[in-house]
């Protein structure tokens, strides 16, 4: 199933987008005034392959829960079994993402691809465990690579069910006490970038609990392959990560936008672009994380991020936020009157 | 009705602030995770004077449109009756700020403050026209102060008709053919900046134009003073500039939060805060406009712009996209659960 989805990933259609640039061009508004806003509009035309591109409406928030073995490594103060209890918060509505998907009109579905916690069946909760928590990857492989190909078929599945369901745009959401210092290692070996600069405060801790992290991301990223994309997921991934790595690679195979969430998203949208470059048209960088590592990976896939606001929750929070935003700059193609047809004077 | 207004605008109420900062350390979320979103939910709560404060639904954008005398000196390429033009654009709802506010589920009302040209009745246009334009700012005052004071209350009752009429949020918008001289006219009067640095390209002019509308802002300074708003406003502000800031007033003393929209918004803020500094208490900035002015302004009234896109179109655009944003801060407050009810663990 992943085979097929990387071959189905295409190049953005150069005819929508030389429509998409042409319309632009004639609606009432001075040329390039709605600023990052237009090429947006246009790249999404080139995705879906015509202009105007679909309305991202729609759109389905999909939340990857998962355990990390490296929580024993003191990385974080916040107990592992949150996890779990902020999965029930999602699934009773409760959480910050739930809030905001009911601002912006998104649905919401939550995929228990590796939580350690066995969870009770629920509405709008999918149990696709792959394994109970990854192992501790400071000292062994997170994954197998099966467990780690198992996990991003899980996600590659929930986001052609989405689509199948009607969905227009797909947000990424995570839920994994500890996943920032997998997140860190991912940035690190997708970038070669130094590990001290791309591992944050996470949901916040003090200064020994941060060079304890720094620590671990440094030797764990040592003798890893960022041309064997795999294989760096399986070492010091997530299973929330590798899930989103897939459902990422399938959004840009089935033409439709996926809205990035922050430093998770940001560390699987680096895996899913090593595995097929031209996955990255399909993405939009939802916001700037307050995360370090956030800005670095968005940077390497040279994406600007739309929100920039000092989130750090995670969930997704950041990529519903930027929700009606792109809905705004697609709703432009669709019902902004042209010079011609409003009667109005060009200068 | 300017005085009373004024009379009416009062400090934030501490109580519902340290009520709202509780809340937001008890709700499920690593505090401060929500960066400058926690702030804004905060403020809202000591402007309503109650926490959490009212949701800004249903929100209500004014454009509020008006010609300028300065036009014939050249500032910019477009014809001046492209401001009533648009307005008629707006009325049938085919310019982007109409498709925004679709999107954003928020009203609009057009006002005609001072368009040249007279104009037919329609729905959604109130004919509130104070003068047919103002007066050349670079040769006479562009307004007397009996004008600019008709037009800050004809801001201040549109303000006051949509609040009676359910809005719970107002949102500044405008429209009028060379209204950034003004505006770069106005910021240079109140923050003492020096013209050339909050002088823009408007909607996309060249260098010459750039340079005359410089010249033309920095002798329409000279001998302004700053502690006489409405003098101010009369010499070289426009009738749309007057309009909002009564409207921006009006909303303060409703306590009723307004979303600024870019460099006119903020040009009028500035006359605000003159006249009664503790409004600024009630503002929102929407987006940081491409001009530079809306910058010089916003930092001079200590405001962060919710969203930073390179936008540079007016007619309450930049609001408009930050409504979602405002409305998602304030949604948590109303709907997040804390720890305890949630049985989430704490770090």
């Amino acid at each position: 199933m992943l085979d097929e989805t990387l071959a189905a990933i295409r190049p953005l259609d150069d005819e929508a987008i030389a429509a998409a640039r042409a319309l632009q061009g004639r609606l009432t508004k001075p040329m390039g005034s709605l600023g990052a806003l237009e090429m947006l509009a246009v790249r999404l035309a080139g995705l879906a392959g015509t202009c105007p591109p679909p309305m991202p409406e729609p759109a389905a928030v999909a939340i990857f829960a998962g355990d990390h073995g490296v929580h024993d490594q003191g990385v974080t103060p916040w107990p592992q079994e949150v996890t779990a209890q902020m999965v029930a918060n999602f699934v009773a509505g409760g959480a910050v993402v739930n809030a905001f998907a009911r601002q912006a009109g998104a649905s919401v579905t939550v995929v228990d691809v590796g939580v350690k916690t066995t969870l009770d069946p629920a509405e709008g909760l999918l149990i696709r465990k792959v394994r109970a928590g990854t192992r501790d990857l400071s000292i062994e492989p997170a994954m197998t690579r099966e467990e780690a190909l198992q996990a991003v078929e899980v996600g590659i599945r929930v986001a052609e069910d989405l689509v199948a369901g009607g969905a227009r745009a797909l947000l990424t959401g995570d839920m994994g006490i500890a996943n920032t210092t997998p997140s860190a290692a991912l940035i690190a070996a997708f970038t070669h970038a130094d590990p001290a600069a791309v591992t944050g405060l996470g949901t916040g801790i003090d200064s020994e609990t941060h060079a304890r992290k720094v620590a671990v991301v440094t030797s764990a990223v040592v003798g890893l392959q960022a041309d064997d994309p795999i294989g760096v997921l399986a070492a010091v991934g997530g299973l929330e990560h590798a899930a989103l790595t897939g459902f990422i690679l399938r959004a840009a195979a089935l033409r439709v936008p996926v809205i990035l969430d922050g430093v998770i998203a940001a560390s699987a949208a680096l895996a899913a672009a090593a595995l097929a470059p031209a996955c990255v048209s399909a993405m939009v960088a939802g916001h700037r994380s307050a995360e370090p590592g956030a800005t670095v990976a968005l940077s390497y896939l040279e994406l600007e991020p739309l929100v920039d606001l000092g989130l750090r929750l995670g969930e997704g929070t950041g990529a519903v936020l930027a929700l009606p935003i792109v809905a705004s700059a697609v709703r432009v193609l669709h019902e902004v009157a042209t010079f011609d047809s409003a009667g109005v004077a060009h200068k």
